[in-house]
Protein backbone atom coordinates (compact mmCIF):
# COMPACT_ATOMS: atom_id res chain seq x y z
CA UNK A 1 0.00 0.00 0.00
CA UNK A 2 1.02 3.33 -0.69
CA UNK A 3 2.49 5.57 1.75
CA UNK A 4 0.15 8.06 3.44
CA UNK A 5 2.18 11.02 2.47
CA UNK A 6 0.36 12.93 -0.09
CA UNK A 7 2.93 15.92 -1.69
CA UNK A 8 0.87 17.02 -4.65
CA UNK A 9 -2.64 16.76 -5.14
CA UNK A 10 -3.94 17.58 -8.70
CA UNK A 11 -7.88 18.88 -8.96
CA UNK A 12 -8.96 17.97 -12.87
CA UNK A 13 -12.52 18.94 -14.36
CA UNK A 14 -13.71 19.37 -18.12
CA UNK A 15 -12.33 16.18 -18.68
CA UNK A 16 -15.62 15.58 -20.51
CA UNK A 17 -15.82 19.36 -22.06
CA UNK A 18 -19.56 19.38 -21.83
CA UNK A 19 -19.70 18.68 -17.79
CA UNK A 20 -19.34 22.49 -16.81
CA UNK A 21 -19.72 22.35 -13.39
CA UNK A 22 -16.06 20.69 -13.06
CA UNK A 23 -15.00 23.44 -15.89
CA UNK A 24 -15.89 26.71 -14.17
CA UNK A 25 -14.68 24.97 -10.57
CA UNK A 26 -10.99 24.79 -12.35
CA UNK A 27 -11.79 28.18 -13.82
CA UNK A 28 -12.86 29.56 -10.34
CA UNK A 29 -9.60 27.80 -8.37
CA UNK A 30 -7.28 29.15 -11.29
CA UNK A 31 -8.72 33.12 -10.74
CA UNK A 32 -8.19 32.37 -6.84
CA UNK A 33 -5.63 28.97 -6.10
CA UNK A 34 -5.52 30.29 -2.26
CA UNK A 35 -9.15 28.68 -2.20
CA UNK A 36 -7.80 25.12 -3.22
CA UNK A 37 -4.12 25.54 -1.53
CA UNK A 38 -3.55 23.77 1.45
CA UNK A 39 -0.92 24.05 4.25
CA UNK A 40 0.65 20.55 3.75
CA UNK A 41 0.55 19.64 0.30
CA UNK A 42 0.84 21.53 -3.12
CA UNK A 43 -2.68 21.60 -5.74
CA UNK A 44 -2.30 21.09 -9.06
CA UNK A 45 -5.53 22.37 -11.24
CA UNK A 46 -5.78 21.00 -14.62
CA UNK A 47 -8.65 21.55 -17.36
CA UNK A 48 -8.99 17.96 -18.63
CA UNK A 49 -10.08 18.90 -22.78
CA UNK A 50 -10.36 22.30 -23.19
CA UNK A 51 -10.95 22.14 -27.18
CA UNK A 52 -14.18 19.77 -26.38
CA UNK A 53 -15.38 22.61 -23.94
CA UNK A 54 -14.67 25.32 -26.70
CA UNK A 55 -16.89 23.03 -28.84
CA UNK A 56 -19.24 22.50 -26.27
CA UNK A 57 -19.35 18.49 -26.64
CA UNK A 58 -18.04 16.09 -24.47
CA UNK A 59 -14.99 15.07 -26.57
CA UNK A 60 -13.58 16.06 -29.98
CA UNK A 61 -12.65 12.76 -31.54
CA UNK A 62 -12.66 9.99 -28.31
CA UNK A 63 -13.56 10.05 -24.87
CA UNK A 64 -10.63 11.37 -22.93
CA UNK A 65 -11.73 9.70 -20.04
CA UNK A 66 -11.21 6.36 -21.75
CA UNK A 67 -7.71 6.90 -23.58
CA UNK A 68 -5.36 6.46 -20.75
CA UNK A 69 -4.87 2.38 -20.76
CA UNK A 70 -1.19 1.33 -21.24
CA UNK A 71 -2.01 0.69 -24.65
CA UNK A 72 -3.59 3.68 -25.47
CA UNK A 73 -0.41 5.58 -23.80
CA UNK A 74 2.30 3.10 -25.78
CA UNK A 75 0.73 4.21 -28.78
CA UNK A 76 3.99 5.54 -30.69
CA UNK A 77 2.02 7.79 -33.16
CA UNK A 78 -1.54 9.30 -31.42
CA UNK A 79 -3.05 10.82 -34.29
CA UNK A 80 -6.66 12.27 -32.59
CA UNK A 81 -7.29 15.23 -30.42
CA UNK A 82 -7.67 13.24 -27.44
CA UNK A 83 -4.72 10.58 -27.83
CA UNK A 84 -2.66 13.50 -28.06
CA UNK A 85 -4.20 15.35 -24.82
CA UNK A 86 -3.63 12.32 -22.80
CA UNK A 87 -0.06 12.48 -23.35
CA UNK A 88 0.30 16.10 -22.88
CA UNK A 89 -1.86 15.22 -19.88
CA UNK A 90 0.45 12.96 -18.52
CA UNK A 91 3.54 15.50 -19.07
CA UNK A 92 1.40 17.32 -16.45
CA UNK A 93 0.07 14.35 -13.83
CA UNK A 94 3.22 11.59 -14.50
CA UNK A 95 2.11 8.59 -15.49
CA UNK A 96 1.00 4.92 -13.33
CA UNK A 97 5.22 4.33 -12.59
CA UNK A 98 6.58 8.13 -12.63
CA UNK A 99 3.63 9.54 -11.13
CA UNK A 100 4.21 13.62 -10.20
CA UNK A 101 1.08 13.62 -8.11
CA UNK A 102 0.27 11.49 -5.29
CA UNK A 103 -4.04 11.88 -5.35
CA UNK A 104 -6.55 12.92 -8.12
CA UNK A 105 -10.03 14.72 -7.85
CA UNK A 106 -11.59 14.38 -11.24
CA UNK A 107 -14.73 16.69 -11.08
CA UNK A 108 -17.50 15.32 -13.63
CA UNK A 109 -21.41 16.01 -13.97
CA UNK A 110 -23.99 12.96 -15.27
CA UNK A 111 -27.96 13.36 -16.53
CA UNK A 112 -28.21 10.85 -14.33
CA UNK A 113 -29.85 11.71 -10.53
CA UNK A 114 -26.86 10.37 -8.85
CA UNK A 115 -26.63 13.83 -6.26
CA UNK A 116 -22.96 14.00 -4.83
CA UNK A 117 -21.42 10.42 -5.75
CA UNK A 118 -18.39 9.74 -5.25
CA UNK A 119 -16.19 7.15 -7.30
CA UNK A 120 -13.51 5.21 -5.49
CA UNK A 121 -11.63 1.84 -7.23
CA UNK A 122 -12.16 -1.40 -6.02
CA UNK A 123 -8.25 -1.80 -4.31
CA UNK A 124 -9.57 -0.96 -0.70
CA UNK A 125 -6.90 1.30 -0.08
CA UNK A 126 -7.59 2.43 3.82
CA UNK A 127 -7.05 6.21 2.83
CA UNK A 128 -9.16 6.19 0.66
CA UNK A 129 -11.79 4.29 2.75
CA UNK A 130 -11.03 6.93 5.50
CA UNK A 131 -11.79 9.81 3.09
CA UNK A 132 -15.10 8.41 1.73
CA UNK A 133 -16.42 7.56 5.05
CA UNK A 134 -15.37 11.43 6.26
CA UNK A 135 -16.92 12.99 3.38
CA UNK A 136 -20.33 10.84 3.88
CA UNK A 137 -20.33 11.70 7.41
CA UNK A 138 -20.19 15.38 6.31
CA UNK A 139 -22.96 15.31 4.34
CA UNK A 140 -25.83 12.71 4.88
CA UNK A 141 -26.21 12.83 0.53
CA UNK A 142 -22.97 12.05 -0.64
CA UNK A 143 -22.99 8.44 -1.49
CA UNK A 144 -19.98 5.89 -2.38
CA UNK A 145 -19.60 4.10 -5.87
CA UNK A 146 -16.92 1.64 -5.99
CA UNK A 147 -16.22 0.85 -9.67
CA UNK A 148 -13.19 -0.35 -11.70
CA UNK A 149 -9.16 -0.53 -10.70
CA UNK A 150 -7.46 2.45 -10.11
CA UNK A 151 -4.67 0.76 -11.91
CA UNK A 152 -4.27 0.05 -15.46
CA UNK A 153 -7.36 1.28 -17.00
CA UNK A 154 -8.39 4.14 -19.18
CA UNK A 155 -9.64 6.55 -17.17
CA UNK A 156 -7.68 10.15 -16.13
CA UNK A 157 -7.70 9.02 -12.80
CA UNK A 158 -5.97 5.88 -12.86
CA UNK A 159 -2.95 7.40 -13.74
CA UNK A 160 -2.62 7.77 -9.54
CA UNK A 161 -2.76 5.10 -7.18
CA UNK A 162 -4.94 7.35 -5.21
CA UNK A 163 -7.83 8.86 -6.92
CA UNK A 164 -11.21 9.73 -6.50
CA UNK A 165 -13.84 10.95 -9.37
CA UNK A 166 -16.69 13.11 -8.20
CA UNK A 167 -20.08 12.15 -10.15
CA UNK A 168 -23.17 14.83 -9.63
CA UNK A 169 -26.54 15.01 -11.04
CA UNK A 170 -29.08 15.22 -12.63
CA UNK A 171 -27.29 17.89 -14.46
CA UNK A 172 -28.47 17.90 -18.11
CA UNK A 173 -24.91 18.39 -20.61
CA UNK A 174 -23.42 22.11 -21.49
CA UNK A 175 -25.03 23.52 -18.41
CA UNK A 176 -24.34 25.02 -15.23
CA UNK A 177 -25.80 23.97 -12.46
CA UNK A 178 -26.36 26.75 -9.55
CA UNK A 179 -27.16 24.03 -7.01
CA UNK A 180 -24.66 21.56 -7.42
CA UNK A 181 -21.79 24.09 -8.39
CA UNK A 182 -21.53 24.94 -4.93
CA UNK A 183 -22.31 21.35 -3.70
CA UNK A 184 -19.34 20.29 -5.63
CA UNK A 185 -16.94 23.20 -4.64
CA UNK A 186 -17.80 22.35 -0.81
CA UNK A 187 -17.00 19.15 -1.60
CA UNK A 188 -13.51 19.53 -3.06
CA UNK A 189 -12.85 21.76 -0.14
CA UNK A 190 -13.72 19.21 2.06
CA UNK A 191 -11.25 16.87 0.44
CA UNK A 192 -8.28 18.83 0.64
CA UNK A 193 -9.06 19.73 4.39
CA UNK A 194 -9.15 15.57 4.97
CA UNK A 195 -5.74 15.35 3.03
CA UNK A 196 -4.31 18.01 4.72
CA UNK A 197 -5.16 17.15 8.38
CA UNK A 198 -4.32 13.65 6.91
CA UNK A 199 -0.55 14.70 6.32
CA UNK A 200 0.27 16.05 9.92
CA UNK A 201 -1.87 12.33 11.28
CA UNK A 202 -4.84 14.25 12.50
CA UNK A 203 -7.60 12.44 10.81
CA UNK A 204 -9.76 11.08 13.56
CA UNK A 205 -11.95 8.03 12.26
CA UNK A 206 -15.74 8.75 12.09
CA UNK A 207 -16.92 5.51 11.69
CA UNK A 208 -16.21 1.84 11.45
CA UNK A 209 -17.31 0.71 8.10
CA UNK A 210 -19.06 2.78 5.39
CA UNK A 211 -21.35 2.21 2.88
CA UNK A 212 -20.15 1.53 -0.72
CA UNK A 213 -22.15 0.98 -3.87
CA UNK A 214 -20.61 -1.48 -5.78
CA UNK A 215 -21.03 -1.57 -9.74
CA UNK A 216 -21.43 -5.26 -10.62
CA UNK A 217 -23.08 -5.38 -13.79
CA UNK A 218 -23.93 -2.51 -17.14
CA UNK A 219 -27.36 -3.21 -18.79
CA UNK A 220 -27.83 -2.12 -22.06
CA UNK A 221 -31.58 -0.58 -23.39
CA UNK A 222 -33.42 -3.50 -24.87
CA UNK A 223 -33.16 -3.42 -28.95
CA UNK A 224 -34.30 -4.77 -32.05
CA UNK A 225 -32.64 -6.34 -34.84
CA UNK A 226 -31.49 -3.92 -36.15
CA UNK A 227 -29.58 -2.72 -32.89
CA UNK A 228 -31.82 0.33 -32.09
CA UNK A 229 -33.55 0.90 -28.86
CA UNK A 230 -37.02 -0.42 -28.55
CA UNK A 231 -37.69 0.58 -24.62
CA UNK A 232 -36.93 3.34 -22.64
CA UNK A 233 -35.92 3.54 -18.70
CA UNK A 234 -39.72 2.81 -17.04
CA UNK A 235 -41.19 5.95 -15.87
CA UNK A 236 -40.78 4.10 -12.47
CA UNK A 237 -36.97 4.01 -12.68
CA UNK A 238 -36.77 7.28 -13.94
CA UNK A 239 -34.29 9.44 -11.75
CA UNK A 240 -34.54 6.60 -8.99
CA UNK A 241 -30.17 5.52 -8.84
CA UNK A 242 -29.19 4.56 -5.43
CA UNK A 243 -33.00 3.42 -5.09
CA UNK A 244 -33.50 -0.34 -4.40
CA UNK A 245 -34.53 -2.67 -7.18
CA UNK A 246 -36.24 -5.66 -5.97
CA UNK A 247 -36.47 -8.61 -8.98
CA UNK A 248 -39.66 -8.47 -10.80
CA UNK A 249 -40.12 -4.89 -10.84
CA UNK A 250 -40.01 -2.68 -13.62
CA UNK A 251 -37.00 -1.63 -15.30
CA UNK A 252 -38.14 -0.75 -19.46
CA UNK A 253 -41.14 0.52 -21.30
CA UNK A 254 -41.20 -0.65 -24.98
CA UNK A 255 -42.84 1.73 -27.32
CA UNK A 256 -45.53 -0.55 -27.85
CA UNK A 257 -46.21 0.39 -23.64
CA UNK A 258 -44.97 -3.31 -22.58
CA UNK A 259 -43.22 -3.04 -19.15
CA UNK A 260 -39.73 -5.17 -18.69
CA UNK A 261 -39.06 -6.12 -15.43
CA UNK A 262 -35.79 -6.76 -13.51
CA UNK A 263 -35.29 -10.50 -13.91
CA UNK A 264 -32.66 -10.58 -11.21
CA UNK A 265 -32.63 -13.15 -8.11
CA UNK A 266 -31.49 -10.07 -5.62
CA UNK A 267 -32.18 -6.72 -4.44
CA UNK A 268 -29.68 -4.24 -7.08
CA UNK A 269 -29.09 -0.81 -6.59
CA UNK A 270 -29.01 1.20 -10.02
CA UNK A 271 -26.76 3.59 -10.94
CA UNK A 272 -25.83 6.24 -14.04
CA UNK A 273 -29.94 5.78 -15.06
CA UNK A 274 -30.38 6.94 -18.73
CA UNK A 275 -27.29 8.86 -18.55
CA UNK A 276 -26.82 10.33 -22.05
CA UNK A 277 -23.44 10.19 -23.08
CA UNK A 278 -23.83 6.19 -21.93
CA UNK A 279 -26.45 5.55 -24.75
CA UNK A 280 -23.30 5.48 -27.25
CA UNK A 281 -21.55 2.94 -25.17
CA UNK A 282 -25.04 0.87 -25.07
CA UNK A 283 -25.44 1.45 -21.02
CA UNK A 284 -28.97 2.17 -19.96
CA UNK A 285 -27.63 1.85 -16.13
CA UNK A 286 -25.43 0.21 -13.89
CA UNK A 287 -26.48 -1.99 -11.47
CA UNK A 288 -24.87 -1.71 -7.94
CA UNK A 289 -25.06 -3.96 -4.46
CA UNK A 290 -24.68 -2.38 -1.89
CA UNK A 291 -22.26 -3.27 1.00
CA UNK A 292 -21.00 -2.06 4.32
CA UNK A 293 -17.15 -2.07 4.45
CA UNK A 294 -15.18 -1.62 7.51
CA UNK A 295 -12.39 0.69 7.43
CA UNK B 1 -56.32 35.09 -42.26
CA UNK B 2 -56.10 31.11 -43.55
CA UNK B 3 -59.39 29.27 -44.63
CA UNK B 4 -60.50 26.99 -41.56
CA UNK B 5 -60.08 23.62 -43.34
CA UNK B 6 -57.05 21.69 -43.08
CA UNK B 7 -55.96 19.53 -45.56
CA UNK B 8 -52.52 18.05 -44.68
CA UNK B 9 -50.72 17.87 -41.05
CA UNK B 10 -46.95 17.32 -41.00
CA UNK B 11 -45.02 16.05 -37.48
CA UNK B 12 -41.58 17.07 -37.53
CA UNK B 13 -39.06 15.52 -34.36
CA UNK B 14 -35.64 15.59 -34.22
CA UNK B 15 -35.38 19.35 -35.83
CA UNK B 16 -32.78 19.10 -33.30
CA UNK B 17 -30.17 15.52 -32.92
CA UNK B 18 -30.12 15.34 -29.89
CA UNK B 19 -33.62 16.46 -28.64
CA UNK B 20 -34.37 13.01 -28.89
CA UNK B 21 -38.46 13.07 -27.19
CA UNK B 22 -39.46 14.46 -30.96
CA UNK B 23 -37.13 12.08 -32.74
CA UNK B 24 -38.46 8.95 -31.29
CA UNK B 25 -42.31 9.90 -31.58
CA UNK B 26 -41.69 10.26 -35.17
CA UNK B 27 -39.77 6.63 -34.81
CA UNK B 28 -43.43 5.16 -33.28
CA UNK B 29 -45.79 7.04 -35.74
CA UNK B 30 -43.62 5.70 -38.94
CA UNK B 31 -43.97 2.19 -37.68
CA UNK B 32 -47.85 2.54 -36.37
CA UNK B 33 -49.10 5.30 -38.53
CA UNK B 34 -52.78 4.61 -37.57
CA UNK B 35 -51.64 6.34 -34.45
CA UNK B 36 -51.57 9.73 -36.38
CA UNK B 37 -54.15 9.04 -38.85
CA UNK B 38 -57.34 11.06 -38.22
CA UNK B 39 -60.60 10.97 -40.49
CA UNK B 40 -60.42 14.60 -41.98
CA UNK B 41 -56.87 14.98 -42.95
CA UNK B 42 -53.64 13.39 -44.19
CA UNK B 43 -50.80 12.71 -41.53
CA UNK B 44 -47.12 13.50 -42.71
CA UNK B 45 -44.27 12.48 -40.47
CA UNK B 46 -40.35 13.63 -40.86
CA UNK B 47 -37.05 13.22 -39.21
CA UNK B 48 -36.04 16.73 -39.38
CA UNK B 49 -32.22 16.12 -39.06
CA UNK B 50 -31.33 12.46 -39.06
CA UNK B 51 -27.96 13.08 -39.35
CA UNK B 52 -27.29 15.21 -36.34
CA UNK B 53 -29.46 12.23 -34.63
CA UNK B 54 -26.71 9.76 -35.77
CA UNK B 55 -24.22 11.83 -34.46
CA UNK B 56 -26.14 12.55 -31.03
CA UNK B 57 -25.98 16.85 -31.49
CA UNK B 58 -28.11 19.36 -32.13
CA UNK B 59 -26.71 19.82 -35.40
CA UNK B 60 -23.63 18.80 -37.71
CA UNK B 61 -22.93 22.52 -39.33
CA UNK B 62 -25.57 24.39 -38.12
CA UNK B 63 -28.65 25.15 -36.12
CA UNK B 64 -31.30 23.68 -38.62
CA UNK B 65 -34.09 25.55 -36.78
CA UNK B 66 -32.39 28.72 -37.91
CA UNK B 67 -31.87 27.45 -41.17
CA UNK B 68 -35.32 29.02 -42.70
CA UNK B 69 -35.77 32.21 -43.18
CA UNK B 70 -35.92 33.51 -47.03
CA UNK B 71 -32.52 34.73 -47.74
CA UNK B 72 -31.21 31.39 -46.32
CA UNK B 73 -33.54 29.07 -48.88
CA UNK B 74 -32.83 31.31 -51.45
CA UNK B 75 -28.70 30.94 -51.43
CA UNK B 76 -28.18 29.26 -55.19
CA UNK B 77 -25.48 26.72 -53.66
CA UNK B 78 -25.62 25.98 -50.38
CA UNK B 79 -22.89 23.91 -48.98
CA UNK B 80 -23.39 23.21 -45.33
CA UNK B 81 -25.35 19.94 -44.32
CA UNK B 82 -28.17 22.04 -42.46
CA UNK B 83 -28.64 24.17 -45.41
CA UNK B 84 -28.79 21.02 -47.80
CA UNK B 85 -31.37 19.61 -45.63
CA UNK B 86 -33.57 23.08 -45.08
CA UNK B 87 -33.93 22.28 -49.11
CA UNK B 88 -34.62 18.70 -48.58
CA UNK B 89 -37.60 19.84 -46.26
CA UNK B 90 -38.93 22.34 -48.38
CA UNK B 91 -39.45 19.72 -51.43
CA UNK B 92 -41.38 17.38 -48.88
CA UNK B 93 -43.34 20.59 -46.54
CA UNK B 94 -43.65 23.18 -49.02
CA UNK B 95 -42.34 26.76 -48.75
CA UNK B 96 -44.18 29.87 -47.46
CA UNK B 97 -44.88 31.05 -50.90
CA UNK B 98 -46.01 26.94 -52.24
CA UNK B 99 -46.94 25.35 -48.82
CA UNK B 100 -47.56 21.54 -49.06
CA UNK B 101 -49.35 21.30 -45.94
CA UNK B 102 -51.49 23.37 -43.71
CA UNK B 103 -50.33 22.94 -40.60
CA UNK B 104 -46.95 21.97 -38.62
CA UNK B 105 -46.63 20.68 -35.33
CA UNK B 106 -42.44 20.65 -34.63
CA UNK B 107 -41.54 18.60 -31.34
CA UNK B 108 -38.61 19.64 -29.54
CA UNK B 109 -37.09 19.09 -26.19
CA UNK B 110 -35.56 21.99 -23.42
CA UNK B 111 -33.05 21.46 -20.56
CA UNK B 112 -34.97 24.29 -19.29
CA UNK B 113 -38.04 23.55 -16.74
CA UNK B 114 -40.23 24.73 -19.00
CA UNK B 115 -43.01 21.77 -18.77
CA UNK B 116 -45.01 21.04 -21.76
CA UNK B 117 -45.53 24.32 -23.14
CA UNK B 118 -46.59 25.03 -27.01
CA UNK B 119 -44.92 27.58 -28.84
CA UNK B 120 -47.01 29.57 -31.30
CA UNK B 121 -46.78 33.00 -33.34
CA UNK B 122 -47.90 36.33 -33.05
CA UNK B 123 -50.14 36.49 -35.54
CA UNK B 124 -53.32 36.45 -33.44
CA UNK B 125 -55.07 33.36 -35.88
CA UNK B 126 -58.12 32.79 -33.76
CA UNK B 127 -57.61 28.56 -35.07
CA UNK B 128 -54.54 28.39 -33.03
CA UNK B 129 -55.67 30.60 -30.39
CA UNK B 130 -58.54 27.83 -29.87
CA UNK B 131 -56.41 25.04 -30.24
CA UNK B 132 -53.77 26.57 -27.74
CA UNK B 133 -57.39 27.10 -25.19
CA UNK B 134 -58.28 23.68 -26.11
CA UNK B 135 -54.71 21.95 -24.98
CA UNK B 136 -54.58 24.68 -21.99
CA UNK B 137 -58.11 23.32 -20.82
CA UNK B 138 -57.26 19.63 -21.68
CA UNK B 139 -54.18 19.56 -19.64
CA UNK B 140 -54.38 22.19 -17.31
CA UNK B 141 -49.83 22.03 -16.93
CA UNK B 142 -49.74 22.74 -20.73
CA UNK B 143 -47.63 26.63 -21.09
CA UNK B 144 -48.60 28.92 -24.07
CA UNK B 145 -45.61 30.78 -24.90
CA UNK B 146 -45.59 33.36 -27.58
CA UNK B 147 -42.49 34.38 -30.05
CA UNK B 148 -41.40 35.24 -33.13
CA UNK B 149 -43.90 35.50 -35.97
CA UNK B 150 -45.05 32.14 -38.24
CA UNK B 151 -43.90 34.21 -40.95
CA UNK B 152 -40.52 34.69 -42.45
CA UNK B 153 -38.34 33.73 -39.88
CA UNK B 154 -35.86 31.19 -39.74
CA UNK B 155 -37.57 28.27 -37.97
CA UNK B 156 -38.96 25.20 -39.87
CA UNK B 157 -42.27 25.50 -38.61
CA UNK B 158 -42.70 29.10 -40.48
CA UNK B 159 -42.71 27.35 -43.64
CA UNK B 160 -46.61 26.63 -43.17
CA UNK B 161 -48.53 30.10 -41.85
CA UNK B 162 -50.04 27.67 -39.08
CA UNK B 163 -47.88 25.81 -37.12
CA UNK B 164 -46.95 25.38 -33.29
CA UNK B 165 -43.96 23.95 -31.59
CA UNK B 166 -44.02 21.78 -28.67
CA UNK B 167 -41.13 22.15 -25.90
CA UNK B 168 -40.80 20.02 -23.13
CA UNK B 169 -38.44 19.67 -20.21
CA UNK B 170 -36.62 19.49 -18.46
CA UNK B 171 -34.87 17.01 -19.98
CA UNK B 172 -31.12 16.84 -20.41
CA UNK B 173 -30.01 16.59 -24.30
CA UNK B 174 -29.27 13.22 -25.32
CA UNK B 175 -32.00 11.77 -23.19
CA UNK B 176 -35.06 9.95 -23.59
CA UNK B 177 -37.37 10.56 -20.77
CA UNK B 178 -39.83 8.11 -20.19
CA UNK B 179 -42.30 10.97 -18.06
CA UNK B 180 -42.30 13.72 -20.96
CA UNK B 181 -42.13 10.93 -23.90
CA UNK B 182 -46.19 9.80 -22.79
CA UNK B 183 -47.00 13.35 -22.10
CA UNK B 184 -45.59 14.70 -25.75
CA UNK B 185 -47.35 11.72 -27.73
CA UNK B 186 -50.86 12.39 -25.74
CA UNK B 187 -50.05 16.31 -26.74
CA UNK B 188 -50.09 15.14 -30.09
CA UNK B 189 -52.97 13.14 -30.38
CA UNK B 190 -55.21 16.11 -28.68
CA UNK B 191 -53.72 18.60 -31.17
CA UNK B 192 -54.60 16.11 -34.19
CA UNK B 193 -58.33 15.45 -32.26
CA UNK B 194 -58.04 19.18 -32.36
CA UNK B 195 -57.30 19.79 -35.62
CA UNK B 196 -60.44 16.57 -37.09
CA UNK B 197 -62.87 18.27 -35.26
CA UNK B 198 -62.38 21.59 -35.98
CA UNK B 199 -62.33 20.54 -40.06
CA UNK B 200 -66.15 19.19 -39.47
CA UNK B 201 -66.83 22.41 -37.27
CA UNK B 202 -67.11 20.11 -34.16
CA UNK B 203 -65.15 22.47 -32.13
CA UNK B 204 -66.75 24.17 -29.01
CA UNK B 205 -65.42 26.94 -27.13
CA UNK B 206 -63.93 26.07 -23.98
CA UNK B 207 -63.26 29.70 -22.45
CA UNK B 208 -63.36 33.34 -24.23
CA UNK B 209 -59.68 33.91 -23.04
CA UNK B 210 -56.22 32.16 -22.65
CA UNK B 211 -53.09 32.58 -20.52
CA UNK B 212 -50.45 33.73 -22.90
CA UNK B 213 -46.76 34.43 -21.78
CA UNK B 214 -45.23 36.31 -24.36
CA UNK B 215 -41.73 36.55 -25.00
CA UNK B 216 -40.33 40.51 -25.15
CA UNK B 217 -36.32 40.23 -24.11
CA UNK B 218 -33.26 37.65 -23.90
CA UNK B 219 -30.74 37.97 -21.46
CA UNK B 220 -27.68 37.06 -21.90
CA UNK B 221 -25.38 35.42 -18.84
CA UNK B 222 -23.11 38.41 -17.44
CA UNK B 223 -19.79 38.14 -18.68
CA UNK B 224 -16.61 39.35 -17.76
CA UNK B 225 -13.64 41.78 -20.35
CA UNK B 226 -12.94 38.41 -22.51
CA UNK B 227 -17.02 37.06 -22.93
CA UNK B 228 -16.51 34.79 -20.46
CA UNK B 229 -19.48 33.95 -18.59
CA UNK B 230 -19.04 35.60 -15.21
CA UNK B 231 -22.00 34.05 -13.16
CA UNK B 232 -24.63 31.20 -13.25
CA UNK B 233 -28.28 31.31 -12.85
CA UNK B 234 -29.23 32.24 -9.28
CA UNK B 235 -30.05 29.43 -7.59
CA UNK B 236 -33.52 31.08 -6.57
CA UNK B 237 -34.08 31.04 -10.19
CA UNK B 238 -32.88 28.05 -11.40
CA UNK B 239 -36.20 25.59 -12.75
CA UNK B 240 -38.59 28.28 -11.83
CA UNK B 241 -39.54 28.69 -15.68
CA UNK B 242 -43.08 30.41 -15.58
CA UNK B 243 -42.94 31.69 -12.10
CA UNK B 244 -43.40 35.00 -11.34
CA UNK B 245 -39.88 37.38 -10.88
CA UNK B 246 -40.41 41.18 -9.27
CA UNK B 247 -38.22 43.77 -9.65
CA UNK B 248 -34.94 43.61 -7.19
CA UNK B 249 -35.28 39.48 -7.13
CA UNK B 250 -32.27 37.40 -7.96
CA UNK B 251 -31.37 36.48 -11.22
CA UNK B 252 -27.91 35.79 -11.26
CA UNK B 253 -25.11 34.74 -8.99
CA UNK B 254 -21.54 35.71 -9.69
CA UNK B 255 -18.70 33.01 -9.30
CA UNK B 256 -17.31 35.54 -6.33
CA UNK B 257 -20.81 34.83 -4.52
CA UNK B 258 -22.26 38.07 -5.83
CA UNK B 259 -26.38 38.28 -6.07
CA UNK B 260 -27.29 40.28 -9.19
CA UNK B 261 -30.67 40.95 -9.92
CA UNK B 262 -33.71 41.97 -11.87
CA UNK B 263 -33.42 45.61 -12.45
CA UNK B 264 -36.70 45.88 -14.94
CA UNK B 265 -40.00 48.11 -14.28
CA UNK B 266 -42.59 45.20 -13.96
CA UNK B 267 -42.84 41.51 -13.33
CA UNK B 268 -41.94 39.34 -15.96
CA UNK B 269 -41.80 35.39 -15.86
CA UNK B 270 -38.41 33.59 -17.12
CA UNK B 271 -38.82 30.95 -19.95
CA UNK B 272 -35.91 28.88 -21.22
CA UNK B 273 -33.94 29.65 -18.27
CA UNK B 274 -30.01 27.70 -18.32
CA UNK B 275 -31.22 26.14 -21.91
CA UNK B 276 -27.64 24.32 -22.97
CA UNK B 277 -28.12 24.99 -26.00
CA UNK B 278 -28.54 28.57 -25.89
CA UNK B 279 -25.11 28.87 -24.08
CA UNK B 280 -24.05 29.64 -27.48
CA UNK B 281 -26.32 31.87 -28.74
CA UNK B 282 -25.93 34.31 -25.50
CA UNK B 283 -28.91 34.01 -23.88
CA UNK B 284 -29.60 32.40 -19.88
CA UNK B 285 -33.36 33.23 -20.14
CA UNK B 286 -36.32 34.82 -22.34
CA UNK B 287 -38.24 37.11 -19.92
CA UNK B 288 -41.91 36.82 -20.75
CA UNK B 289 -45.08 39.00 -20.15
CA UNK B 290 -48.00 37.08 -18.88
CA UNK B 291 -51.51 38.19 -20.47
CA UNK B 292 -54.63 37.44 -20.95
CA UNK B 293 -55.93 36.75 -24.67
CA UNK B 294 -59.20 37.12 -25.60
CA UNK B 295 -59.47 34.54 -28.67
Amino acid sequence: MSSNKINRVAIVGGTHGNELTGVYLIKKFEHSPSLVKRSTFETLTLLGNPRAFEAGTRYIDKDLNRSFSSSDLSNPDPSNYEDIRAREICQILGTRNDSKCEFIVDLHSTTSNMGLTIIIGQDNDPLILKLAAYLASNNPLVKIFRWGTTQNNSFLRSLCSRSIAIEVGAIAHGVLHPWYLKEVEDLVYSILDFLRDNNKNQVKAVSETVTIYEGKELVDYPRNSYGDIKACIHPHLMSKDFTALPPGKPMFLTFEGETITYQGKSIVYPTFVNEASYYEKGIAMCLAQKQQIYI
